[in-house]
């Protein structure tokens, strides 16, 4: 990859909650290495040790951020031991964290990716702690790379290979689509592993997910309040919803539940 | 109303929670547009669907930010059908969100207020999801608003109606004024919809809620730890708090419960 | 104290929730009086009124922010009393609250610390709630100062005495340092009041918590996943984890729980 100008903006995606002032501390050692930075919060609420989901919601949302912005994710159960920190450019965008696959999916496109590992001399890592090297580390090498002063060939070297998470991928099996449940959303939506791209793969495909069936819908507004539906949402993903409801609770499904998607005979034959 | 020069500020007031990074990828869509922007959580804990909340919250907040701040307000439980994207200009800042009521009581004073339906032609939008308009419109709108580089006039057209929500309103009955509780704090305040104007007319009156009755304090220090206390916030509001307690698990009430101003004798007479 | 170039960063530290605007709304009144701040949560999740940890927790964040950073510590159950309000410089930062003993660990030191009452009339505080000084004193405080439009000598008068809290701090008995655990985070590690500095003054010296007893470990990948250990944590205190897990569930212990330094016998001798 060219190199790409740096936006200033950063963004944090972490399993620290904010009852902790651990994320506001990681602020404060990117603003040491630049103080224009402009930091966004993505989620600090992934389940702790996730990296799975982790993994799956920086990829859904970097895109939606200015080109050149890096992008910090912390979930990282190995802290301390000899697991590599990474800086890797992909897609136009920077990202910052630990090779355990919290990259995997940003990562699946062979096209222009860099992965490095970082250099902790060349970016002056003065103390180092065990625990914390999302405030040791990935903050300081965000805050360098957002503001510009350096580049990433400054700051790691070129690795060839990297930890890679299988990623719980839809199966076709006799006419159907199988697919899971990845997270339940704040509303109780079931965001799941069918991609936009695989329904389309499909069309006039119904849905079955926990005993109902159902075509697949627009908005929310194409149903009765209360009643459940299936959509593609906003994150290009195949969705069960309850409009003005929760179908988490109405269906008594969550994260890893099946949802199938039945193909039309047309398409069977 | 004559042009305000924007402060650059941006306010986000939605229902979507903190543990998906729905807002953050709200916040990567408005540096799309204007890279300084400085952004502000007013909060995203508002139940879901909960627009008359979000109506108050938003007038009651938008004061204490600079003139010419862009408040986004995404309470949308209409998103994807027909309901109109707003933006409104009113008391010298802006605000932008779906037309559902949500902008009630920022609309009540008719003095200088432009109301307009976004136009998303003018407005570049050119990939558009039916469910999150927060991302798609309400945040690439108010970018470009809090970037100056456009004014309100170039990003829609003149409403003359709009969706107007019934507010809940203190009624006077047999020499009290009787009001409800609108929402509870963090600490178990109970703040109403008896505001200090309403107070300030009925000068004397005490105050009755779940069976107690009390004069107006001015201050939490006013009474003994533990005690109860009526007194007027910093919203203006009359509201029940305990001295370093909790009001709303103290008398056991919550949203929607009922409170009385009481007026004295001289002011029924 | 000579006077250090403000940095333009301005953090928050409250027990005012998320839920509400309150946090929202002091960031509009900081940005009234410096368009250009960088605002930082620390985190709003203090029990309400709990000065003590927040004293914690400012002392012990604060240092990986530029020099000339202003805090902003507001844990104020005596808001709108005679409680002053402070703006104290120490260690080339600035910290701006109630005196009330929030800065009880930072003012610790002797060297260099200056402690000043906020005059109101020379900050230009206009309107003056009787519950919410953190919007109407501090945040303008704050904004003031991180502007450099004005320094701390202009801002109020030097005092002599402040309100100290007695912070718990581990004992030596009989061949043990016996301290507490001081509050529990995300992932139900506990951080213990005993410090790196308390622990380097005993090495070879073993932990006793809760019935199990254990060596002092580098990081959590020293024991196998699910097992307890005790380390110095990345804020230099002793803390008790549990790898992968919670050990605040595990041991079934919480904040306030004994937590022992077993000395060497060498050390005892």
């Amino acid at each position: 990859m060219t190199s790409v100008e740096p936006s200033g903006v950063v963004t944090l995606l972490t399993d620290f909650g904010l009852a902790d002032p651990f994320v506001g501390v990681m602020k404060g050692a990117i603003y040491k290495r630049y103080k224009d930075a402009r930091i966004v919060d993505l989620t600090h609420a992934i389940e702790p040790q996730d990296v799975l989901t982790a993994a799956f919601w920086i990829d859904a949302s970097y895109r939606y951020f200015p080109e050149g912005t890096v992008h910090v994710v912390v979930v990282d159960p190995g802290v301390g031991t000899a697991r590599r920190p990474l800086l890797v450019s992909a897609h136009r965008h920077y990202f910052v964290g630990p090779d355990n696959g919290v990259f995997s999916r940003v990562l699946r496109s062979e096209v222009g990716r860099e992965v490095r590992v970082i250099d902790l001399a060349r970016l002056g890592v003065e103390e180092l702690s065990d625990t914390f090297h999302g405030r040791d580390i990935f903050a300081p090498a965000a805050g360098e790379l957002a503001s510009g002063y350096r580049w990433a060939p400054e700051l790691g070297t070129l690795l060839r290979e990297w930890v890679s998470l299988d990623l719980p991928r839809p199966e076709l099996q006799d006419g159907r689509l199988v697919g899971s449940v990845l997270t339940v959303d704040r509303f109780g939506n079931l965001m799941t592993n069918i991609s936009r791209r695989r329904v389309a793969e499909h069309p006039g495909s119904r849905v079955r997910i926990g005993g109902l069936e159902m075509e697949i819908s627009r908005t929310y507004g194409d149903v009765g309040v209360g009643e459940p539906l299936a959509l593609i949402n906003a994150f290009d993903a195949l969705e069960i919803a309850v409009r003005e409801g929760s179908a988490a609770t109405q269906l008594g499904l969550g994260r890893g539940a099946e949802v199938e998607l039945l193909l039309s005979s047309a398409d069977r034959g």
